[in-house]
């Protein structure tokens, strides 16, 4: 196989010299054989930002198969200080599989093997590459599932390291509260393994929470055991329309506040309701609406349904239709989940670019008033989707990425969200991630001292900064 | 006020030089008066292991009252090499507040201001010295509690550092769960606060998580944003005996199997049974029996109780029987909380030493089976309680601290425990953290490798090791 490296496309700031990168693409490819890749095409789709963020692309790409051939790939790029980029599904949203500064980036797709699953532990072990939606096929018939689920069928890996969450995050957690243990490779290409599987542990350092949300910047995850939840005995979910965005947020939050355990609590606004009425044939009322889901017993999501009708009545909320026909149910989750792809025929041509904050709840109704008077204002077309039992919602700004006016003026209105997000306490992102595209709001977010801390870790872990740099820390 | 330093016990390894702990307390001296103890029975007071480990009092115990007298001490430490241990209640049981190397103890517990409460956010913000209680006291009016429980009534900087939990953890999760974020002190005096108070953030190093548990080995914790729940409109609660240890273990394993969400379910064997027959004036029949309480609404709570007594009685559980009433439930868990107290008599003159031990739900029934066994086999007094629903037992083991014999036994006894729980791939403890106490177990628990990451971590951000050192890391 040629090991020659084409030339990197001359967006990428400061690339590492051509002969070291060579040596390690030279010494890898006896081993990886046709498994590694520099071919333009390749690199590139590597490194799909799916945002304004340049394309810089890895020098070369392997596709490992196991914890040895990531030990393998680090120690080679640690002996020459080649950055090294994991790579799960490439859905991340902030740039986190760029690579500003070349390098191999280590595809791990292919390690996508349940390992285990212990149904009477309510967890399992699965490779990196194992994506959302596979795992729950597998689960199916042990009648359990995985309830994190970020819009994307993402890898575990890439979900855990950008510390994803999703529609259910209000009831189940984000991927901090159900990943229980997981084995990287470091830096020094040792590797290491977090936690035992007990379900809580108070001993030592939590290195499992460490790696949950560190983008890859510390080291490569090469498996983790997860926490399972049963599948609910009867679902029953529902729509409710508002005559305001404040009021549908202060429906969410005397939901919350009530404890009415409420699975999922979704606001999408007008406008992102038109969209989906338009994209997945529905018939909703164009107005803020809350898309609701109940997790339990079938007395119990009567019940809770009941009392959330009530609720959403203080506030206006029309009529709240519910159900438990699980094909009415799927046909409004659907539609929620392809939200991003109907909001894309509202401008034909426009790229559709996600971003997210998270605030405390009382601040919600604030933050999500003042964006949308925002996007009034700068005339923009951007749809609001939110997991709003967690104070956390996106915007999905339509941009015509030939148009450089109109690129300037989505990247200000997402910078002034990300400034209302931390002046009303919240921060630069709920799910996504920083990557790239949220450093430049970290020292805002944190403070020097914090960030100072973050760096003397990262230093610490990775003294050649050769794990996924230039992401996470200014 | 005196600044000589009278001598620490002969038990004492590797003190520091007196000379710059002398400078230390001569420059803190001025600042903090009468709050700069020297006086050996406060020091020995601060160093109360609740242990066999020996008494290693620190040279003076401060009596810091902001963030700023944190600061102070930590820098003037800092200048001289001198340790600093912190200090809330001197509740934890593996010795995490001796100190070793001699040094200064800071006492936060005239830091005990509820800082804020946000009931629309379900959070509040506390000084590290406010207890449990005292937290709980503040909040009824407001309709909400934190749900985390130790035995003791410790302080919440504590409860963080050791990450704790207690009953409730299996419904509403430890310490790890229930902090939103926290300010500490590091080693250079710098004040990192590590989050916002959004419920949740993807926005880096997860250094809320990392502090939890460090029990002061990073950092002094000097304000925490915590996680707080609506106290639960009907409460049931009850008993239930069972014909073997196992048989009530597998009750456990399939109640959460089941998803019910039961709030709390502890194991309690006819050991403790007795004891606390004796102590509460109970008269609970003397076999291996369950306390179980659910949280939730009026039908809701209906319909869980009905559910655990049919799953109880497929393991021969007898005649579940449990109420709303909050007067018989109170005089229930009181004697719950009292079995540290409730063991004392079975032994007189003995101590009781707890420790704990957290395995996979599903090797539950092994770890207390073959424990028990040992017990008896060991002609051991060592009742066992737990916080069963999360794989976390306890043993109280009774021993006579003049007998050297004895705690000759009662250590083997512990250490085989430990070693039983890892072999079953659980934890060295569950809930009481590392200490001085299972600093030996870390290397089987972790791996090289991982202890060298949790190193590479504290002597990252302390590298002078002043900070609660000869804790956690062997």
């Amino acid at each position: 196989m040629e090991t020659t490296v084409e030339a990197r496309p001359a967006t990428q700031a400061a690339p590492v010299p051509a002969g070291p990168v060579q040596e390690v693409i030279a010494s890898l490819s006896a081993h990886f054989g046709e498994r590694l890749a520099i071919g333009r095409a390749i690199r590139e789709q590597h490194a799909n930002t799916i945002t304004w963020l340049a394309n810089e692309a890895p020098d070369a790409v392997v596709f490992v198969e196991s914890t040895e051939e990531v030990q393998l790939v680090v120690r080679a790029c640690a002996r020459h200080g080649v950055p090294v980029i994991a790579f799960g599904t490439g859905t991340s949203l902030e740039g986190q599989i760029n690579a500003p500064q070349g390098g191999i980036c280590v595809d791990v797709s292919r390690m996508n093997r349940v390992l285990s699953v212990h149904p009477e532990d309510l967890d399992c072990v699965v490779e990196p590459g194992v994506t959302r939606k596979q795992l729950n096929e597998h689960l199916r018939d042990a009648g359990l599932f995985f309830p994190i689920d970020p819009g994307a069928d993402a890898s575990l890996g890439g979900m855990a390291s950008t510390r994803a969450s999703g529609t259910n995050a209000v009831r189940y957690g984000t991927m901090k509260d159900n990943v229980i243990a997981l084995t990287a490779v470091l830096a020094n290409g040792e590797v290491i393994t977090t936690a035992r599987r007990a379900r809580k542990s108070a001993a030592g350092y939590d290195l499992t929470r460490l790696f949950v949300g560190a983008e890859g910047t510390l080291g490569i995850i090469t498996s983790l055991t997860l926490r399972l939840a049963g599948i609910p005995e009867a679902i029953s979910g529902g729509v409710c329309a508002f005559p305001t965005i404040r009021a549908a947020c202060d429906a969410v939050i005397l939901t919350i506040q009530s404890g009415l355990p409420v699975a999922r609590i979704e606001l999408l606004d007008e406008v992102q309701v038109r969209a989906c009425n338009a994209y997945s044939k529905l018939d909703l009322a164009e107005q803020p609406t809350l898309f609701v889901e109940f997790h339990g017993t079938e007395a119990s999501v009567y019940e809770q349904s009941e009392r959330f009708s009530e609720i959403a009545a203080e506030y206006g909320g029309g009529g709240f239709r519910w159900t438990t026909r699980p094909e009415e149910r799927t046909r409004l989750w659907q539609a929620r989940h392809d939200a991003y792809w109907a909001c894309l025929p509202l401008k034909p041509g426009a790229k559709a670019l996600a971003t997210d904050v998270c605030v405390p709840l009382s601040r919600l109704a604030d933050c999500v008033d003042e964006t949308k008077r925002d996007i009034e204002e700068m005339g923009m077309l951007a749809p609001i989707v939110g997991h709003v039992g967690d104070g956390n919602f996106h915007t999905v700004t339509l941009v015509d990425m030939n148009d450089p006016q109109d690129v300037a003026k989505a990247k200000d209105f997402i910078s002034r969200m990300v400034k209302r997000s931390l002046a009303m306490g919240g921060t630069a992102t709920g799910e996504h991630g920083v990557g790239q595209g949220k450093r430049g709001y970290m020292e805002a977010e944190h403070g020097g001292a914090t960030l100072d801390a973050m760096r003397a870790i990262k230093q610490a872990l990775d003294p050649q900064n050769i794990m996924n740099p230039g992401k996470i820390l200014p």
